[in-house]
Order: structure tokens, then sequence, then C-alpha cells
């Protein structure tokens, strides 16, 4: 296993993208409360359809039905938690991939809890930032709430760990993305500083996540052009805002124009 | 009865959004968790009030006081569904209109025997695309989730069923509107497809179905009058806008902006 | 005790701020559904992080760790309610301010017994708009839901007595906020009309104070620089604003950039 991470080419990030274009994956996010319009217009954005089903029974239904589920607990309470590990369950028997976005697990305990329940269930892919994928590995960290004081390069031997394990891709988000499954690590570049000041960049970039793991095998491809993809609408958006006010709506913006040229470009 | 729709005008929509302008209606919103912000920002540029007040004994209190009352079933849970009830009882004692958005209604469960237990409780109006407009009547329907695979064309007839049974306004939307009330149908033209890829248009609407409902006693024009206006907006900023993320503040704009021409123009 | 507000200086604005913008304060927040989103995009332009933790046991946990919480009364339900209270209980054991937004207090009656049982919890703070400021000292008011219909200026005696009475300090915001710890009476300029008409401006506003209340002993101006900071943004943002929906992402905009010249200009 090599240390160094490769980067992600733009010419693989293209392919993945242009099959991504073609498809409407519909994706049963259950998300935490913060985020959820701003969840669902970036899935919107870029073609796919958010569903948001929070009900126990109904998330079990729908869970079997969507293309894709996303597991966010940044504002978990019992109630979701059940709706949620009903939903991965009945994703699990459909064959539907699941991505965790494990918010502020560490010193949490409810959800650090929960997401240790969660872990052996399968997750396609994880994604988090440096101080939640450490404390997912049981690794010091030195997350204060939802942002990560750590670099994410600090967090690869966490992310390789974490991925082996439990046999899925982790993506570790920050300044550069890391993405690995446990063998292959790629480094995606990109982004820009002011989606830190946007709240729910990284918890739409799990949604992103869940909605191209519904696409193809290589999982690992999938969630590199997830990160490449929302990177790259980041930095358009940044050099057009005045703001972190004007980056949301040029974000969104960029997205769907994304899209619309992966479309067209094979 | 006429088979055929016959166009809502242009100078009966002016009529009716003037009186209106003039207007503030309270709107109690009992709403899904995705479009809160949305449909409260949409009811406000229109010079209505939104109110979401969720616990059932103050949702019971609350909608006698209110002009008007939505139900949106959207990210429907038990607690939730008893302060819906406990709203829509109040609202009907009190002599106040409400209406019913029967979101993804029909597969999942838990919600579609929630409405089924709303509809005889004398909906002022039902605001739906074509999929749960079909749903609604028991007849065979293509809807997967919140997005609606039929025309809304081809759910006239169900819209006119659901109206004479129920003595409510129903309003199927799409890429046209039809409003019927059982006798009448009524098209509504305009808006724009980037309206499809923004979440909570269609949840918003239905909220301003209800702000119109509080005002004047011909609910269908009231309901179309609501349709004309949203599309209106959303097809001034359409024009404005360069995707789905700048199209959301000039919608709003558009909304503000179209109720002080209302106000000016009897 | 003099009966007539004093302004509060600009250049006592400049000296608070300037210290706010070299920090960067963890705020909790308990607040509404509908604002979440507004009130986190608030906080991060202004160089703060919020983060909402809504689980009872984890919500406690939380409370201590931050540096100021934030309850918000909006759309309060019973287990919210339980989570604010552990909260409440943590913070002021950790002695970590807390803030109160008593939204549509008065009239609405699980709120208002769960304010009255806050009330003697010692609140850095509490941020109202006139009706609400007056419900909470028990006078009679004329609020209809989360609208006031008093002007700010007739809160005044209320505020006063509510500061006194429980050694807080209270703001009432309106077209003009006037802010006292029951001696002193500053009044805050500014502001503009259309910020009525965006929703959360009210709720954020009190996140901001909550923020400010982590930084500096002397608790008024905190809280005045707070509403001095949120008015000066919203003057910048409506004079390049279009209408309530350009509005929004301006005012993040300005935000982000009255911080910036905060942290250069000592």
């Amino acid at each position: 296993m090599n240390d160094l991470p490769t980067d992600f080419s733009a010419a693989h990030a293209a392919a993945v993208f242009h099959d991504f274009s073609t498809a409407s994956p519909l994706v049963h996010c259950l998300t935490n409360d913060v985020v959820q319009s701003f969840t669902a217009n970036v899935l919107l954005a870029l073609g796919a359809s958010p569903a948001m089903v929070v009900d126990p029974g109904e998330a079990a239904q729908f869970a079997a039905l969507a293309d894709a589920l996303l597991i966010n607990v940044g504002t978990l309470e019992s109630t979701r938690a059940d709706a949620m590990l009903a939903a991965v369950h009945s994703a699990n028997q459909a064959g539907k991939p699941w991505v965790l976005d494990p918010v502020a697990v560490g010193g949490l305990r409810f959800r650090t809890d929960f997401v240790r329940e969660l872990l052996p269930c399968k997750p396609a892919a994880i994604r988090g930032n440096a101080s939640e994928v450490i404390a997912l590995t049981g690794l010091a960290s030195q997350g204060r709430g939802v942002d990560s004081l750590d670099a994410s390069i600090t967090a690869i031997p966490a992310a390789r760990e974490l991925a082996a394990r439990w046999s899925t891709v982790v993506a570790v988000t920050g300044e550069v993305d890391y993405v690995t499954d446990g063998v292959r690590l790629w480094a995606v570049n990109g982004g820009h500083p002011v989606m830190t000041r946007v709240v729910g960049t990284g918890c739409a970039l799990s949604a992103v996540v869940a909605a191209f793991c519904a696409r193809g095998e290589d999982r690992l491809s999938q969630v590199a052009t997830a990160c490449a993809v929302m990177a790259r609408a980041g930095e358009q958006a940044a050099a057009q805002a005045s703001g972190p006010g004007s980056f949301t709506p040029a974000f969104l913006d960029a997205l769907a124009r994304l899209r619309q040229e992966a479309q067209i470009c094979a």
C-alpha cells in the first residue's frame, strides 16, 4: 500500500460525471434539520431527486424504493435514529447503497453510540472531516462540535484503517479531500475557503456522494467524482461571489451548469 | 360539465390579486421540514404572515386565530400528525379554511392513511401533482416519491372527481396547472421548468393557496389566482436567473414586485 | 433612572465589534425549525461557529462545551423543551451565557408556561419584539402570532422591569431597537423595513446576541453591538437588493464584510 496519495485525474472525474449526468437517482435523505433545504437544492441542481421521508415505517418502505440513502446524524434524536436504522436495514435488504455522515461524532455520546451501531451495517461510503474520521477509528481527536481543527491529511491513516476494517470507501474532506478504499488513496484538490462559511456544504457533499454511489461499480471513483464536482462548483461560485451570501446561489447555478456540460461532453 | 378546460383569464387574476394585496393574512403552516424557510419567505414576499406552531395543544389554539391553515404531509411524523389533526378540527370549528398538500401520497402507508382520515375534514382546497391527485382518488399512479411522472392533464378526471366528492377545490399542478371545483375547470398557464429544480415551489404554492383561501367567497378564483401569481413570478425570475440558485432570490423579488403592482392597479 | 434612551454610539459599537471579530465563539442553537439554516449562515458570516445539538442528553453535554447557548421557542415541542431545559442548566453550571428568544409568547400556552419556567434560570439576555417583551412582564399585549403590532418604544417600561427583575439585559427590537439592563437604556438605530419581509432576521439576531454574550463583561454593550451590527448589515444589504429575495445573500455578504473591516480597524 502506497503511503502517498495519487491525484484524482480530471479525465477520470469527467467520465464518471458524464455517466451520472445522464441519470436522475432518487436519494432518500435522513439528514439534519439545518441543511435539509440546501441539500435538496444541491441534489436537484445535479439532476438528482431528493426525498426526505422520516417516519420510521415509511423510511423503511422508501429506502427500498430509492436509489441511495443518506444518513447524517447532525441533529440526531431518538425517533429519527429509529427511522435511520429501519431505513439502513431496508436499503441493505434491497441492495441499495447507503452513505454515512458522522457529524460531530466523538465526544457526543448518543450519536457516537449510534454510529458505532451503524458501522457494521455496511455503508457504501463514509464522508466526514478529519476529526470525525479520526474519532470513528477510536483515535484521539481535537474535534469541537461540527468543525474540525485537524487538517484532512492528518486523518489519512484513520481513513485507510476505517475503509479497510468496514470494507467501505472513506472520504475525509477539508482543504484537500482524500478518498480511500483502504488500498487506493486519492487526493481531490479544489474548493474554496468560503465553503466553510456556508452551512451544509459538507452535509450536501455527503448527499451527493450517496447519489453517485447509486451509479457504477467502482465506489472509489464515484465518491472521488462527487468530491471533485462539488469542489469545482465551489471554485467557480467563489470566483463570482462577493461573500458567503452570494456564494450559495452561485454554487447551485455552477452545479447545474457543470451537469449540463457533463451531459454534452462524453 | 365541459370536458375542456377554460383558460383562467389575466383580468380575473388581476382583480383577485388586487384584493389579496390589500390584506395580510396570517397563515398557520404545518408543513414539511425541508421547505419551511422558503415557504415563510414566499408568504412574506406576498405580504402574508407565516407562522409555524407545531405543539399539538398550541396548534389547536393557533389554528383558530390564524386566517388559514396549511397541512403538508411531506415529512409526516406521528407527533406532527397529532398537531395537524388538532389544528384542522380547530380551524373547522372557527370557520377558517385549511388546505391540504398530500406530498407523495399513494405508496407510503402512514401518510396515505393519514390523508384518508383528513379528506372528510372539509379541506377548502387540495394542491398536488398529478400522481398525488390520482392517488387520492384511488386510481393507479406512476408516482415515485415526491416527483410526478404523470403530466398534470392526465389527472383532470381524478381532480374533478375528488373536488366533487369532497366539495372542495383541487389544483393539480405541473407544466400547466388545472383547477376545478368539480364543475368548472380552468387551466393556468405559465411557470418555468427551472421551478422543478428548486425544492419547495409546489409546497410554497400550497401555502399561497391557503393564504388566498382566507380571502373571498369564490374559492376556485382564489386558488387559480394563487397558481397564476406563482407561475408569473416564476417566469419573471427565470428570465433573470442563471440557474436554480439565482432563481430563488429572483423569485422572491418577483413576488414582492408583483404584489406592489397589484396594490396600485385595481 | 433616566426615562429617555441614549443613542448607542458608533465608536462604542466599533470597539466591541473589533474584539468580537478576533474571536470565533461556538454557539449552541436550540432554535425553531424555520430559521435554522439562516441562523447558522448569519453566525458563520460573522466568524462564529453554530451548532445545533438537540438530543436532550447531548444538548446538556454540548451546552457546557459551547461558548454560548440560544433558546428560541418558535416551534417548541415537548422533547425540544426537555433538551432546552437540560442545556440551560448545563450552561449555567459551566458558567456559559444563554440567551432567550421568547417567540410569540403570550397567548400560546405551552411556550408561555415554558418561558415562565426559564426566566428564573438567569438568561444573560432576552431578545424579543414589543409584544413578546410586554407579554413577559404580564402586561397586556396586542401580539398576533410572531409579528408585533406594538412599536418597540411602547415596550420600554416592560423591558426595564423585566431586566431589573431578572438581572438580565433585554433587547426589544423593531424600527428602533432598545436595550436595557434595567438601569441604562440605549437606542440602536438603523435597519430597514425589508428585514420584516425575510423570515428569521429577529431569530438570527438572537443567535448573534448569544455569540456576543460569549465575549466581555459588559453585557449591555455586547447586546447593543449585536443589534447595531445586524442593523448596519441590513441597511447595506437593502441598498443593494431589489427585494426580499436578493436581500438575503446581500445581508450575509454585508455581515462578512463588516466583520473583515472590524478586524482591521481597532
